[in-house]
């Protein structure tokens, strides 16, 4: 059974338990893991062999009750899940701040400019003013497809889209502006390959 | 009504109400803000004056029971605190990473290290190998002293405890070695001006 997380993200019920997709990842059934888990996992990767230190943030909450049991630990008992201010992942890589989000889509032609929220592009835009390395990792599920889209092309038709621009980015587009990531064995998502580029880049003007 | 954190930080009961210690402060009464309130408000000025682009991260919760009522946002019925796997602010600023955590000490007269757990040592000392400034903000709440030390001096502190060392850094160590924080007006905690002192004592180097 699948939810509907409120910032678009997945949340997975699995044998009756809710897992935190922060904390907790379920390889369910054949279907391998979920985008985030496969992020996790690739970022323990790089911890593991002093590569980078990148971590996925704690979703946020909002708790309105909390029960102090005697002996034992403090239950939440009511609290409801709060908009993200900032992206999901954020981190250091040779020196570099390095910021993103990652979204999923089953659009197989573009990718919606809607799975990104308004702050989430100003929290980026701040970020590479203090000199951050921030992109979009964008999956398309039904190929199986990953890009990491540098943060200045998605700023670009971010803010096309209220110029009476197109409402997505098409996939040739993000095929000819990014970097494809072919899925690995270790790490699954060797993204910082893309990183790499995008930090040369940078030297290079 | 005070609570101890899971993690040390406190957590206020103030009018009956659970204050999430990311998400809600409270001023209350004539007591002041807590640290962690003025911590965000400094981030918040700097960010607002792009300074640096500098958040808490959000307190990890493990989520056991979720409710979904219909046309309505999804209540967390059950839920427990998670001990954080790394500090609790991270950001950047003029392009380099930053991570620190804030700690309070009642103490007079040295700030005890079980105010730290290992695991934060490791992230931090994982992030200096990758070139981030990461530091300890420290208060002494009895006299309203502030102090930035510097993580390579919390790490020497901090593995001589195993060594046979003290369980605590002297406050006139603490005074010599870090760098001492006025409270300001705007931003209330300037630590930004430690931080700079920090980055350019390693380019001297």
């Amino acid at each position: 059974m699948k939810f509907n997380y409120p910032n678009g993200s997945n949340f997975v019920n699995h044998k009756g338990n809710m897992h935190d997709r922060n904390n907790h990842f379920t390889r369910y059934g054949d279907r391998g893991m979920t985008l985030e888990h496969e992020i996790n996992e690739s970022n323990q990767y790089y911890l593991s062999k002093g590569m980078a230190v990148i971590h996925k943030k704690p979703t946020p909450i909002q708790i309105v009750k909390v029960d102090y049991p005697k002996r034992s630990a403090a239950m939440i008992k009511e609290a409801y899940f709060r908009k993200a201010s900032t992206t999901d992942y954020n981190g250091v890589y040779d020196g570099y701040y390095i910021d993103f989000d990652a979204k999923e889509t089953k659009n197989k032609t573009s990718f919606p400019l809607s799975n990104f929220h308004q702050h989430q592009i100003d929290h980026m835009k701040a970020c590479v003013e203090q000199g951050g390395i921030c992109f979009a990792l964008i999956k398309f599920t039904l190929t199986n497809e990953i890009y990491v889209l540098e943060s200045n092309d998605l700023f670009y038709y971010w803010d096309e889209q209220f110029k009476g621009g197109k409402k997505s980015i098409s996939k040739p587009t993000i095929d000819k502006l990014g970097y494809k990531i072919d899925y690995s064995l270790n790490p699954i998502i060797p993204y910082l390959n893309a990183v790499r580029k995008i930090i040369l880049k940078y030297k290079e003007i």
